[in-house]
């Protein structure tokens, strides 16, 4: 059991009032250390000579912590706690987004240009020539990023109310990594039907739909019957984002062991969306041996799905050898474990059960399969979806450039030759020379990553009659980029 | 017949190269000026001693009137137009709103708290707390406008992406004359029950609805089935928007004429979605003579409405006397003509033939019921949708500070009381004193009105039941304005 390290996401600020004597602050912040807390920045809120008030801020393990940490500081004599505000909790009030006008309108003339009567003229450009609407209004820049809330991070099905803080957070990255302006939408519903009827009704103003956080199997149906009736690109990150990042990551580890996508055998534990969509590019990549399992075990031939397509799918079109049993017989010989599953289902026993030079990305969050400090020494390469590990497996470094590449030449749909295109664009964003067991995965907050990613699905995109405008050349920066 | 004046909603700017000698520019304004063109901003572009190009900016009256005005440039000897470019055009390339961040990401702290893993905690407690969604995320900031592009501006059924340039406009004003984020949201079916569908499917992360442009009666159906099935307030603007700003304008009308609510006759010319409206709100502001027309005529109780329900509701409960006829007819001995319906379709001897101190509101636009210019020494009080004659109509005044008020309370719905108070509202903004033939309708860039507007809103609907919390108190700025 691997102890988790306090972290910003659990970081309250204490304020404290004492009597302004030396030692008082060693007090404080010992008395932190001592419960496990970690203090971070201290700012003095007011001084006299008696007396002193001091904003303290601590990163905890998680809310219990937190409260531990306060009482600590609490229970010090001649130490009074004023109040403790949570971080998290204030960049969140009143949302993380919002509207911004591109052009003023502080006199009559702003208005009868940008509303009546000047607008009427735009809009009926755009009733004359409906493609007109890609560049008279967002449309080209906008994406409707949908949920319905039923699978939200590792908490489940929460409802899309609760979920709209994650889209929100998404919208937000859309902005800062790549321009794109995104609006969250929560649907009130988990019928697939409704969903597919909603969402291709709202479309009309938005030039992609990503779908997030969805569960499955209704993700997939919905997608598909989504893409298959609109002429914009329907993304479900949760399955392709995650997907597209995994396949990077993949691409370099090899590097490192030196196989061929052709020899490998990888066992996917979880084979819920981004186990079936991830597993789905592996084999368009050049794999051919994949065992999936899910919490009944290995996914073979002769179980019964009760109509689960996509486990039916899994089981007819992967395991090439038919095996069957547990985890513990999958792993036999495995040149990469992919958990997309649960914390700890992964043992060290299990690793060493493996092929030479094993890879093992466990992707489970907050807890991965397997702890890092766990499985070092036994294994050659291993990526978490962890922030405090190296390798993150992050679908922020897909979705991003993946939408600005679409939106870019208006893609009419999405394809593996785009997704295979953005793999290999993260992939390469780390030459040859700078790839290390420990550096298969780019930051996701290099930016030359994201345009290498717009561009290579801009391209992919026009190499296979999804674009309905060229790309532009690469290079050339006078695209909008924020 | 009168001619329109050239206008900024028809601006072009002309790029002309000529050769550097006097008197070049002196004919080229000329030539727009001949052809009724209004010359306004002249830049240099680049200037030499031999060659000179400048931008010239000017307004025309319409679309062929441009062209004109480009023929008379380019006919002149030793002038190149090297081009044209349209003011409106421009300011709507790639839309007229975007998605801005509230909080920076810059750094893997950014991430953790914005994004995973601390958005979870947040979402959590949402999921614990629903009512928390209204603080913790962009909800109760948040408008949706919604349309199916059916009844646009004059331009009637040009379908959802054709409207998006109004429907921008709209959120650009919600949020430079009110700090609302307001998203614009095209939908691409007519069909009643879809609507109300997809709107309530879709309303989870908004606290209000803006329904916009839905064309009569089904804009009724759609707006009273999503208010009784929807706990925030939805509010079809066409109808309220227009009938509180009608109502202000007749509060202070009515202080001029000297005449009491209860003792009018007003004919109302045009039954659509703001004519219904604006009758019931007059009623419930004291009104009790209203006669409605439609193409066919005077709406009375012997006539068959064919089962639309809203002209037949105006059928039974307006026209007390139940006449007969025609607008000739109608208009005898009214106090008040207030046309929603086209241009001209109002006469001077109409005029002529209604009561003492006759007002005229004609809300045709962009030509009215019948023109100030012809109207002038035959009414007391006229009122326009247009901009360049006093008295302008404008939902402006009134949707921003009316959603304002239901945001900051959280409201749950929209009622009377609401409007009436915002109708006050408006009329009060202007003092006694103030108030004139030619003043009874304040500036829509008054960000005062807004906040009173606001304010009125916010009171009413807590003193109806109508709020999920207090009101702040009048002149306390502390709330979210832009």
């Amino acid at each position: 059991m691997v102890v988790r390290h306090p972290g910003i996401a659990f970081s309250i600020t204490i304020r404290a009032r004492y009597s302004n004597t030396i030692g008082m602050l060693g007090k404080i912040t010992s008395a932190i250390g001592e419960v496990g807390g970690d203090t971070g920045a201290i700012d003095i809120v007011s001084s006299s000579r008696d007396e002193m008030i001091r904003d303290i801020t601590a990163n905890a393990r998680d809310e219990t912590h937190s409260d531990e940490i306060v009482e600590a500081v609490r229970a010090l004599l001649g130490v009074e706690v004023v109040n403790v505000s949570d971080q998290v909790f204030l960049r969140h009030l009143g949302g993380k987004i919002e509207v911004q006008s591109k052009t003023p309108v502080t006199t009559r003339n702003d208005m009868s240009i940008v509303y009546t009567p000047g607008v009427a003229r735009v809009s009926m450009a755009i009733h004359r020539d409906p493609d007109a609407a890609w560049n008279l209004t967002g449309k080209g820049n906008t994406v409707a990023v949908v949920t319905d809330g039923s699978a939200v991070l590792g908490l489940g099905d929460i409802g899309p109310s609760a979920a709209m803080p994650v889209m929100e957070g998404k919208a937000l990255l859309f902005k800062e990594m790549a321009g794109v302006d995104a609006w969250p939408i929560g649907l009130d519903t988990k019928n697939v039907d409704e969903i597919v009827e909603t969402v291709k009704h709202l479309s009309v103003g938005f030039g992609g739909i990503n779908l997030e956080d969805i569960s499955a199997p209704r993700c997939f149906e919905i997608e598909e019957r989504l893409q298959a009736e609109l002429d914009i690109p329907v993304f479900h990150d949760d399955q392709h984002g995650t997907a597209v990042v995994i396949l990077a990551a993949l691409l370099n580890a090899l590097k490192i062991v030196d196989k061929p996508m052709a020899d490998l055998k990888i066992v996917v534990a979880g084979v819920g969306a981004a186990g079936v969509a991830t597993s789905k590019l592996l084999m368009t990549a050049g794999v051919r041996n994949i065992v999936g399992l899910d919490r009944q075990g290995v996914l073979h031939r002769e179980r019964d799905y009760g109509g689960n397509v996509s486990k039916q799918w899994f089981a007819d079109l992967t395991n090439p050898d038919n095996v069957k049993g547990t985890l513990e017989d999958a792993v036999a010989g495995a040149d990469l474990f992919l958990g997309l599953s649960g914390p700890g289902v992964l043992s060290v026993d299990d690793v060493k059960r493996m092929a030479a030079d094993p890879i093992v990305f466990a992707l489970s969050n907050p807890d991965p399969e397997i702890w890092p400090e766990e499985a070092e020494g036994h294994v050659r390469v291993m990526a978490t979806g962890r922030s405090d590990y190296p390798n993150q497996v992050n679908n922020a470094l897909c979705f991003p450039g993946f939408f600005r590449g679409m939106l870019d030449v208006r893609a009419k749909g999405v394809n593996d030759a785009m997704k295979l295109a953005a793999a290999q664009a993260i992939a390469s964003s780390i030459s040859d020379e700078q790839i290390n067991e420990e550096h298969i995965i780019p930051s996701i907050f290099d930016k030359a990553v994201v345009r290498r990613v717009a561009d290579a699905v801009a391209l992919a995109a026009d190499e296979t009659g999804m674009a309905r405008r060229k790309p532009r050349v690469a290079g050339d920066d006078s695209e909008a980029m924020s």
